[in-house]
């Protein structure tokens, strides 16, 4: 294959940047491994029929008032009031399944809901990531790895989930990167993949430690290759691809 | 030294994440590794008695209309009717010798100004490295390395430098980074320092390639520790500490 034909595969670190890379891909992956984009993984491979990310609390409100079943996160915690938060473990109960789930969280329904406008969304994470490279490598369309960050900022767990696509997709031959991002989210993978979770452990220290029950959720958010589900955004709803 | 006593010093990708930051450090550490700060650098190096910093095209004309010496570059070329781009190599002339000149960049001088409300704020190459390295670690002071970055995109070359000088200050044992921007900044730095010019290349290709003229300046720039100076912001000015 010559060079020309090549698609781009590129990195976006925060949905701040967005706006400088919109446009230009038709593909957009949304990562946000700790833990919204797990948390949806998880939810559809336990049955969930499709779930409606939403931006604001008071969106989450409406819908819980007219009776969905609704998951709403803010700073790591579950919303009181609301059924879920977004622990990958409250999505693996039966009646989740064949359900419409609505979902607010800190970060990740952010980067969903600022991506929207683009030909396909797909969510990933972790746990869905060869799934993900797969599919990828037969589109033949530009793709952009959108990282949910950390309010506003930079994450080192979506980066290294972003530079781990890229890094196969980059394999196949068929994909070019040109950006600076892009470049730097395959170091990153590269220097984390021989001890995921140690190189990891770094980044999530000060949110695990402000949430005692969080170690077990980070620990299964970073083990890779748990599903092979891919949810895909459609009329504004999630659904299983 | 107990941890509680630590200095934070941690790492800004770029200008437009810098709202996130804000307020927490004494010290702003601007990085335009290619080429701002390094020209600036080298404009001090050779005998500039100071420096005016300013973001848009109209002000430095005015600056230009009456009389100062103007350097002013967009996309990497002198913009016409002024007296320098910001190639170091520009500034090395005995006419910049004790005179005042006024300089605006398409990332650097933009990132200047951002930060010149903060208590200190100097000026960061891979010319100075060592000297800006050797200087911070006696101020014991909160720092944060501000990344001009490259039209408000991540680039790779400044935060290669601002991950060369946190991991210098982590290892006084008297500075702690928390971010995970600082510590994918330091991990970059790592996986550069054995062979920075190739590193790089990757990084600065697309942009050699629009200016033919840019490879001495590239080489140039990329190579630590050519000068002690460090231009630091004072009433507007920058000035030699």
């Amino acid at each position: 294959m010559n060079t020309e034909s090549r698609r781009n595969v590129e990195v976006c670190f925060t949905p701040g940047e967005y706006e400088y890379f919109k446009g230009e891909y038709e593909i957009i992956v949304v990562i946000d491994v700790l833990r919204a984009t797990s948390a949806i993984c998880v939810a559809f491979d336990n049955g969930v029929k499709s779930m409606i990310p939403v931006s604001t609390i008071e969106e989450a409100r409406e819908y819980k008032e007219k009776g969905y079943l609704v998951g709403a996160e803010r700073k790591g915690q579950i919303v009181e009031g609301f059924d879920f938060g977004n622990s990958p473990y409250s999505y693996m109960k039966e009646e989740v399944q064949g359900q419409e789930i609505v979902l607010t969280t800190t970060n990740g329904t952010k980067a969903l809901n600022i991506a929207k406008d683009a030909e396909t969304v797909i969510v990933a994470s972790l746990l869905n990531l060869d799934a993900v490279c797969k599919w990828l490598e037969n589109q033949d369309k530009n793709i952009l790895c959108l990282c949910s960050g950390w309010q506003d900022k930079f994450n080192l767990e979506d980066t290294v989930c972003a530079g781990a696509i890229s890094e196969y997709l980059l394999g196949t031959g068929m994909f070019t990167s040109s950006e600076d991002s892009s470049i730097a989210a395959k170091y990153l993978y590269l220097s984390a993949w021989l001890n995921p979770l140690g190189y990891l452990k770094s980044s999530s220290h000060r949110r695990r430690l402000k949430n005692l029950n969080l170690n077990e959720d980070i620990k299964y958010c970073l083990t890779p290759n748990q599903t092979t589900v891919i949810p895909i955004l459609k009329n504004g709803k999630l659904v299983k691809l």
